[in-house]
């Protein structure tokens, strides 16, 4: 996952309420006039980022369907007094104007 | 989401560590010998599926990938003490041998 954060249409899921990020994925199609918006996220806010997508498809907007969903696996550095990397979880799901 | 366990295949992915799961997957892979296996799951259990599947396929089954990822939200009843009933965000992950 790309660290920056200007790629277009792409939104990080971290640790806020999943509608913090329905409201994102609102202002991207509907401020921008973007035909597909792309949630990523990791570990434990793979959940908040199907919360997030299936919300704002099912609630706000309605001409929005999940295009497509790929899974994938990170290696992250060791935590402090550990020895060994990590690998955490990833998804990418993306949404598209049909 | 069907409750019947029975369905072949299919393994419902709930609040064990994602290795109890993995396991079920090698062991449908390679007992049963079949040639694909669906996760399913719902709400904090989404990521444990994930993470299932991905240890499955990258350390243990190199012969296995992701064939199909849908998404979806089920209606719960309402927790007690709570009038409305709650929408729970699901995933169903299809890993296949290829």
């Amino acid at each position: 996952m790309s660290k920056s954060s200007r790629e277009p249409n792409v939104i990080y899921v971290g640790r806020k309420p999943p509608m913090d990020y329905v409201l994102g994925i609102i202002t991207s199609f509907t401020g921008s006039n973007a035909n597909q918006v792309t949630l990523k996220a990791r570990g434990q806010a793979i959940n908040t980022a199907v919360d997030a997508a299936e919300i704002a498809r099912n609630r706000f907007l309605k001409d929005v369907s999940v295009h497509k969903i790929t899974i994938g696996t990170e290696e992250m550095p060791p935590r402090e007094g550990e020895g060994r990397a990590r690998n955490i979880s990833t998804i990418e799901i993306t949404l598209k104007r049909t």
